[in-house]
């Protein structure tokens, strides 16, 4: 053993004996963490969560450590129990999803070994790993024989900013540096795509209306025949689709955006990172057609992957577009290096130091296989439409009008209805926090038009569970239906939580 | 248990069975594939270990999946058979550290919970142990009176990144966006620096010259000087130093380009991706006095910190100063949620899904202590000079001349100085190469001046286990220098591998 207790390291020769003794202690903390939350987050609201905490681990450094173990432990139950755990039934906010065991199990592995994936000599095995995930996951969506290749990125946000980047690349190439790149986009892209144009200094994307929640063909049209224009004749434009928007679940009109796109000579980008794995399943596979006209796709299986974070993907349907993310730095990759037969991998990311993230999908995709993925996305899906039917058939909630998109579904009180307007949105908002509060859900929130084409605040579910079934939620419905009941008016924010609640998940 | 075979979750109510056990799966699956590799690295080179990590995981996506057990034993073997672990003694190439067991195994319950800290609904208690590490990391170099903090990111490249964007939104502001951002860096900068100006749209950054390998103060005043003479009077200038070179372990003489910077009215960035932890050392801390003066600090974790990658951090000595990265999203951080007492975590990063990272610093910082991190990046420093004696000592082998920098040492076999300048180089070269084919070692390489000005190739040594002590690593010099004395052109570099090696190593 070490002569600095403490210390010792998690892989190396002989059995991972040290890293075996403190994977049992984590395991324990979890499980005791889970136990002492007792529901999908912890009871008491932000205060008594962060006074709690902070309570149990402070000081974060102290002079003198208290040793393996005890950090171990304290720190990851205390972490346990102020989750928002999506290992939850009820804990459906976001596109936050639950990893899977063997997901989790690999991450650890990744963890242990730490390849980096900037060079051969850090990733010997984890390169080649890679290589056949990004080629598995790119040929999803882009026919084989064009040699289509794919990043892994952190997530659906640095997918659409590499997208940017290279598109930016391709209109200064293309224009001898004279040509600006516009973006457009529908008022339903996710956030990311403004903040990528401004990092990238980029003008601000322009906006396509979306009646509906879905980008309109004949807006875009306008649009780029205006930004035709108004605009430099070396400038280029690309369009963002989305297939799969964060407030709805909702699949932008590919087949008919892609055709605008191409008619304007545009290039089209498609943010997937929600709705890409329905490619998995070959019963929804259809609702992306037309996906395979993009010079790029984000794809995340962080959200209905069940990987843990980070695994973001952006596809390309030809490796050679990649091209303007080269990069030589003698230490990772030089010449004669590279020419001597070690593989180059410093151009696939914007990073450098890099995590396998692809030892985790590797895994899931071999364990799962293509239709096992699909069946747990069909899963979600059928999930999301039972209980868009349960809100149906309730007395007290109504769903927005209009399909569930993917396995997001949208509904609040009937008793908001009965409020003015912006009371209403209130009630809707104060639901979601009290729940929140009392430790009982964790419920997303959207804005979205409504059968009038009024914009009103709804309640969000995105069902990401591999297990929850829309009995589940039934719970669920009622607990919001009774709030809303108690409550009617925005007052329920500042209710407080249960005392019985409180302190049974008290340390 | 599920309708679907292995899609176990790996957290959520209740023990977590299936992860217990699937993680003891990822152990042994470790622990086969070390001893199956047998070394610091797989023996054969790119071609063998591409060819048999293929053959052991094709299709990568199959149909129907092959179930948990499998899938994850014989990923994570096939990985661990084929790493580069820096966990062995010779594996000392990069700044790529053995992560400790006790970070790894905080790691795991970072996979398992998967809180993402975009909004506090995702992360209410990873989001206190996020604000305890920054706090706590930012006050190692910053005075806590002026409100310090930091953002995770995912390593030293993204934290370059964000410190060039800062910075050119400083510009902006400070100019109504009629000034430039300009960037000066040593020679000797990491190649972040310059790929963070491109993805800025930033002009290319000036280079400064590094006598001996650290930037030169007077160079730094005369190119200040020439910028102001030929850009626009609203333009900026930012200087980034580096305090831990990545080729050399240098550290810039910090005191004096903070001085200049500032007779210049130009701001300081510290790029201590490599250096920052000398800063738990209370007898090295002193080397990077002056960093105070910096408008931020990179500093990373998953080098000089054991830490699985990723673990950047970007400090800065006012909180008021990460304001340009504020951004509103409804579903994330509504008004009205903020001013309920919903904290508002979403300008942290550039990320939005973004793991918890803290939580395996957090635990490592509460295991140790400062003092106990300090001990060991004594113990690394101390190392590299021990070893720098040692290549002193031998006969077969020189050091680059000059003090040995934090924990890297430079050396090459003087059979490459009796060669012509290229061959000797070749040699150099073709010996890390052979090392690698062979699977006995990985060294890394760098461009350094020797004594006379000549810039030459050296082998690198970059020591960053905590229980490697010089003794050690006499067989690896001993390799390098029989490999000189048997090799002395660059033929070394087809030599094969020995079969006996490749035979024991073959599944």
């Amino acid at each position: 053993m070490s002569q600095y207790p403490d210390t010792a390291v998690a892989a190396g020769p002989g059995d991972p004996r040290a890293l075996r003794a403190l994977t049992a202690v984590a395991l324990d903390a979890l499980a005791d963490g889970a136990a002492a939350r007792g529901g999908a987050l912890p009871a008491g609201g932000p205060e008594a969560v962060t006074a709690r905490t902070r309570n149990l681990l402070t000081p974060i450094l102290p002079a003198q450590g208290v040793g393996a173990h005890d950090a171990l432990y304290d720190t990851v139950r205390a972490t346990a129990q102020g989750a928002a755990d999506p290992g939850e039934a009820h804990c459906v906010a976001h596109l936050h999803c639950p990893p899977l065991a063997v997901a989790a199990a690999a991450d650890l592995a990744a963890s242990a070994l730490n390849p980096s994936m900037d060079s051969w000599d850090q990733a010997p095995a984890a390169a080649v790993v890679e290589e056949e995930v990004t080629a598995a996951l790119a040929t999803l969506m882009y026919p084989a024989e064009k040699r289509p290749d794919a990043l892994i990125t952190s997530g659906g946000t640095e997918s659409n900013l590499v997208a940017l980047l290279l598109a930016r690349e391709r209109a200064r190439a293309a224009t001898d540096g004279r040509g600006t790149l516009h973006v457009l986009c529908g008022e339903n892209a996710h956030h990311s795509v403004h903040r990528a144009a401004w990092i990238l200094g980029l003008p601000a994307p322009r906006h396509i209306p979306c009646p509906g929640g879905r980008m309109d063909p004949a807006a875009l049209d306008t649009a780029l025949r205006d930004l035709a224009d108004t605009t430099g004749r070396a400038d280029r434009a690309l369009v963002v689709a989305t297939a799969g928007t964060t407030d709805e679940g909702l699949i932008d009109p590919l087949p008919a955006i892609a055709l605008t796109a191409q008619r304007h000579g545009a290039e089209l980008h498609v943010d997937a990172a929600y709705g890409g794995p329905l490619l998995f399943s070959d019963e929804l596979a259809e609702a992306l057609r037309g996906i395979e006209h993009a010079v790029s796709v984000t794809f995340d299986l962080h959200k209905m992957g069940w990987q843990p974070v980070a695994a973001g993907v952006l596809a390309v349907p030809d490796a050679e577009l990649l091209h303007a993310l080269s990069l030589r730095a003698d230490y990772l990759n030089a010449d004669d290096d590279t020419e001597a037969g070690l593989p180059d991998l410093l151009g696939r990311s914007l990073r450098t130091s890099r995590r396998p993230d692809a030892l985790k999908i590797a895994v899931t995709l071999r364990a799962l296989g293509r239709e096992g993925l699909g069946r747990v996305v069909e899963h979600c899906v059928r999930t999301a439409r039972r209980l868009g039917d349960a809100v149906d058939a309730h007395p007290a909630l109504r769903r927005r009008p209009g399909p569930v998109g993917i396995s997001t579904v949208l509904f609040r009180p009937v008793a908001a209805d009965r409020l003015p307007a912006e009371e209403g949105d209130e009630l809707v908002a104060g639901i979601r926090r009290q729940l929140l509060t009392e430790g009982l859900a964790v419920l997303g929130r959207a804005t979205a038009e409504d059968h009038d084409g009024t914009r009103r605040l709804w309640l969000k579910a995105t069902l990401l569970h591999p297990q929850t079934v829309a009995a589940d939620l039934d719970a669920l419905l009622k607990l919001v239906a009774e709030r809303a009941e108690l409550s009617p008016t925005a007052d329920v924010v500042t209710l407080p939580a249960p005392q019985a609640r409180l302190e049974s998940s008290a340390l």
